[in-house]
């Protein structure tokens, strides 16, 4: 069932890494850089190992079908895609092939090296869609907006103030998995259990030759049933998901017919709808917050499968797999959702100002008086009757002596004008561009 | 990333009712059931339900990709199939084709299509489990065996109670699974917002005659956005995936090496270790408890999925097929290891009887001396003499005159003999047995 | 934490079913009328029974506490309680109390104990929730509103519909608790592996008199370690929440200030703002969503706790309680919200009247015309136009003189006529009006 | 429900820090510090700051059921609480009090103080246990056991090396919650929408003294609807539960009466069973692992609020607060009850080494005899001889021609002694051990 739903599910060039094929190449490569260490480190001849190079150059050649399906006998792919390659292999370098490995070391590292692949087309529909965010923010500091509480209309914002808000959540989201593939998605080497046994003095050489070669971290252990690596993994991707469905949130909330102030553009086609020509559904927002709600699932599937036994679990290991995959792939399609709905995301900026309250601007006037119990009493009746009567909410203040005395006809009239009551909006969109920056400058990343 | 872990997630032939062209198959029949609804009710041609029949016939004609991947600018994969089969139309026939429908209409009653057909491999492979559990406890009734309390041993049980254990759990499970199939996969028909206001009068005819078709339940209501459904599915799948995974739990600790009460037959290379040659790993157990572990989420996603937006949600919805999919693919896979493994278990009766600790007859001797304290205080005594000098429990106890005058070394050994402290796990064995034979039976189905 | 977030999660009178004393008083009641049971199968002594009665009649008295805390070292609160007990009992009696049973006996027949009593105040609550959505239906057939799929507006339903929409999964909601009250709560007594070998010959019908006077269901085996009952209960807790929380989003959505169409009355303060005086805050629909939002994890939890070991769990068990009786206090709390909510919600007809969009009529009018792409072409452009020109639909559509042929200004108006394009609307309100009447009636209860 | 299990879920000092008290102590000391940073920036008096400060000097003197209930009507308990607070004011201090912000800003800091306080208690029971997994790994250097891999006996570890892996899982979760506890505990300031509008141009000041003042984190941008930072320390602490979950299971199982291998001390009644006297229940990890269960799922349960909506979510947010407190509350008294039962683990050297199966030095044998395919199956043979006819394997080698020319006597001996055969297993405990120490520094905390 992967195709079907792949407009929802599986978009964004993060699906190229996680297929079948990937797989087989992430654990072909792993074995190859098994050998190519321990020919560093005097244990495999030269020869063999340009063999095993050779004979693990097409992934494309090996049968996943029957390599997964030999799985239900030995627990893992490995021991029939070992056997794959080795009718390729002769003697010598079939005794190298794997040499001091088990199979979970190759799994283990190959699911590291799918991360690393994954999270690098992952990152880059999170930055565009954080370079959109912060185009948003820099057009849009003049463009005032209800802010909306409880889902109620509460004192005004900008617009950039919230692209702003979404940009922060990104750049954090980025940050942290920037952190993980850099030094988060650790190589396993072990052996059977942990010792490294086979490979007498030279295991830990061996495994940080392995690291090397694999681009992966090299962990002071191995971490066979510690898994915290892998829970981090999930945690940072439910993490990003949960960042982008706040976004895809507020499109959808924003696109609603009766609010209308940003829209999803109508490509070809895109988000209409057969018996309603005129609709223009959020396609994008709708696809991203789809797989966002598959991922705290997930996450807790990977958590609890924490509880490892002894030295190899029976079970939960195992079932971290497809839920891991499926985190990466669902987080690498809602990335890409997000990454071309933004640029394209309409903006109505009038309407932003008409679908203002005015009312909301009550808080503006208990401030401009001081705040206190009366200046709050006196603008709850105010609000209340201009609510009811449909009056100018301006006028029903200046009836009042106490209003007239301390703010005049021009105090309420600032008071009441949203675009004076941003507080520091405008320094927090400044603060979120800067950080931005700063995720984005080489330095960082 | 379908294939390269089938061995352990993939298996059985529900997975077959699971692929693409399975998906795309139900989408089709509903499509055709609906033409032929119309016709029934005069708002359609003969002809032209016979035009449409005959281009919905190859499943396989249609591109799972390319309607997969246009689902991204329409939100599901409903357009482009209907595009594709229009192609195939003259003009009366496409404009009878999905008339009065939406494409939720479509994508809900597929999943219940594809769910119902889903569950037939699925039951069989529970009904062959729980057989296998019947067989097991009727051979077993005299297989005295360690109750185990917080993995600590403690008083007899026979392994056929145990058996009878995990047959009540599967019988369960069962009956609530074919509940559902018999009941409780409802048809979705509504329309656009669930009025059926294309088909003027005939709408509720329609839905009642397309529930028949597809041999659905016809819910009083269309569901759009009140997930009972899918949620009781979701539900009474992972409480299938519990029960299995109790039952695998319990085989891979009875398969420990310092416990071999059980293990999985050693067919052709199955559970061996390429480095432990003589190892036998429970592969089949592990393999249900990986998909068991991955239910509590997928669950945990449709039910938080249940929060959905007035008529038709956005992304919640859509969030849930892939999530329910997978939950089908990994009961089916899981209940095909059990039933694959469950027949193959060797049980070792004897190694039961020997791991037995002596000590776990104190609760026996205390019942034999009427209970009370004063017995406890006894008995906690002399099974701590006989832990730490390694003194049979009978000697030390008849040490004592209150035991030698109630009891005698008859009495003693009696109370001592796990075969006769078997309580009423004969009775249990029965009526577990009893309860099966009823599940099984036609009038139950 | 019990006390400060009880505006939240709290409320209602479930939660005196979940006090410490509620639990204390369910653990001492089955200890009472398992001493009962003994009495009547020859195994107590009545006297012994009276004495048993007379130590538990106080709940109040014992030290919860203290029984908490020593669960510390025994792992479950029987034992210090029993001790507890003990000391006001004579000899004779304390060695019948508790006779035949192990902790576990008493914990969870303790919690299906406190879930049958709590399940009488949920479903209650849920029933005046659904009564409230009766008479919503009843008396909103004429008004008609906006359907919205993805948030966007289609064609109109009418408000007795979504009000129809939301009893319908009450409805659905509270036939599965009841049904799980009625039969599917289940006495636990098995004794320390499920033999219940303490009591002989006996067990079986000690533990059927047991279930009699607790008002419990009798399982046919012990159910230590098959945990079906729980989860259930677990399944239909989280659905109903789920219920809970779709009629809570849509009651926010329809909040919206640039919505409108309905709102919760503001008695004394509820959904005030301090600082935007005016405000009407969703405050019971948040209320629900709070509690919705943790159900699934919490079922997930249930369900992943199914694994386990042997005769009695290590862990799994245990962190069962606290889970269970966190999700009836949540359901109890979002019931006792939304009950309290939906009777005093002021629904503006008028206001659902103006905001309906007239181009969502496009379809009613593609229909009259007979359906088909031309029809489609058509509608599809006059919608645009009259969106981008402000131009009513009506007049733009009479422009073509295939329209003005077929259909005429009258039949345009017609068509375009929201009330007159309500489909089957008003009978699925007849149909979840006739549904809740068969839940309610005795025959169904 | 808090007492009656908090022997299992409610240990440890964490939870005086998540008292409905502690939790008012916290939006008490918010209250304060706002007004305190209010004056450092001429937005208050100095007599109206030490009037609050004085009123609000008492947490217990505030009715926390009743502040509690009232949120029922203000959606936090923060209104109530005001309302309490300034009757204890004049009107200036009134006015003063809360200026600038919106109750979500209060419980949020509240939340974040809460957490930061907890986090102590928490940390330390952490470094107790790692403390004790170190002084394990030191003093089993020669302890030889078997390693196990899908609860199979594999080649040989030593006790040390499991300590070490435990260590370090341990470590980690340590390291990441203190960064948390460093600077990911983020103040919350932005009034009502989050843009400080209140307070004018000194926001980012008053933010900016409140953080300090609070010791928390000052964010550089609000953080209403982003919640990154609890979702990253409901991670933290989902897998600080994992790491326990798998030194626990681990524990249950060593503890297995046919394993042997640890038990938990018998403290004064600690793990015995009243019918089972000599029993010794592994009661400590059993309470750790019951609060691992529920880890993921409230870890779900957070991830899953971070849709929220717009400036203040409806719902989402709300249900944060228990599930976040609940999770700090349940790994605090996982870690209290885990550094409690690690000092008095009583290890049977002597029965690991029994324990361990000859059949598992087949791997080394074959890697003495230089691995390949022909020594595989030598040994593939030998061992299931030696297993089948009881025979000892060396015996069984020796009758191999090749193995008595390549190894001879002496070199099958020494690759049947399990102490030759760790490989890097005692580096691999320095490098945990090193590790720990730079943890512990003061220079990394």
């Amino acid at each position: 069932m992967t195709e079907i739903f792949s407009g929802i599910y599986g978009r964004g060039a993060v699906q190229g890494e996680l297929s079948d094929a990937a797989f087989i190449r992430a654990m072909l490569d792993v074995e190859v850089a098994l050998a190519t260490a321990l020919e560093r480190h005097g244990l495999a001849h030269v020869e063999a190992v340009a063999e095993i190079r050779d004979a693990c150059r097409d992934a494309g050649a090996f049968d996943a079908g029957a390599i997964g399906r030999a799985g239900a006998s030995s627990g893992t792919p490995v021991p029939a895609l070992l056997a794959a390659v080795r009718e390729r292999l002769g003697e010598p370098a079939a005794a190298t092939l794997h040499r001091g490995a088990t199979s979970q070391d190759i799994v283990d590292s190959a699911l590291m090296l799918v991360a690393r692949r994954s999270l690098a087309p992952l990152l880059s529909d999170l930055a565009n869609a954080a370079a959109s965010c912060a185009a948003l923010a820099r057009a849009h500091r003049k463009t005032v907006a209800a802010g909306r509480t409880l889902l109620q209309q509460a004192p005004p914002v900008t617009f950039a103030l919230k692209a702003a808000t979404w940009l922060r959540g990104l750049d954090l989201a980025r940050t942290q998995l920037e952190g993980l593939r850099a030094d988060g998605l650790p190589v396993q080497l072990g052996g059977a259990v942990g010792t490294l046994a086979v490979l007498g003095d030279a295991g830990l050489a061996v495994a940080s030759t392995l690291a090397e070669e694999l681009g992966l971290a090299a962990p002071p252990l191995p971490w066979h049933t510690v898994r915290v690596a892998p829970a981090r993994l999930a945690c940072a991707l439910g993490e990003a998901l949960g960042v982008m469905a706040k976004i895809s949130r507020d499109l959808t909330l924003l696109a609603q017919t009766e609010v209308a102030e940003a829209a999803e553009a109508a490509a070809a086609g895109r988000g209409g709808s057969s018996t309603l020509p005129h609709k223009r559904n959020p396609v994008g927002a709708v696809a991203v917050l789809a797989c966002a709600q598959r991922g705290p699932g997930l996450v807790a599937t990977i958590l609890s499968a924490m509880a490892q036994e002894h030295e190899r679990a029976a079970g939960a290991w195992q079932g971290e797999w497809g839920a891991l995959l499926e985190l990466l792939g669902l987080a690498g399609s809602a990335a890409s959702s997000l990454a071309e709905t933004l640029p394209m995301l309409e903006v109505d900026s009038a309407r932003m100002r008409d679908n203002l309250d005015p009312l909301v601007m009550a808080e503006s006037v208990v401030a401009a008086l001081g705040g206190g119990t009366g200046a709050r009493r006196l603008l709850a009746e105010a609000a209340r009757t201009s609510a009811s009567e449909g009056r100018p909410l301006g006028d029903l203040l200046l009836e009042s002596a106490d209003v007239r005395d301390r703010l005049g006809p021009d105090g309420v009239e600032k008071a009441l004008d949203p675009a004076r009551y941003l507080g520091v909006a405008d320094q927090l969109v400044d603060r979120a561009l800067a950080e931005h920056e700063g995720v984005l400058s080489p330095g960082r990343r």
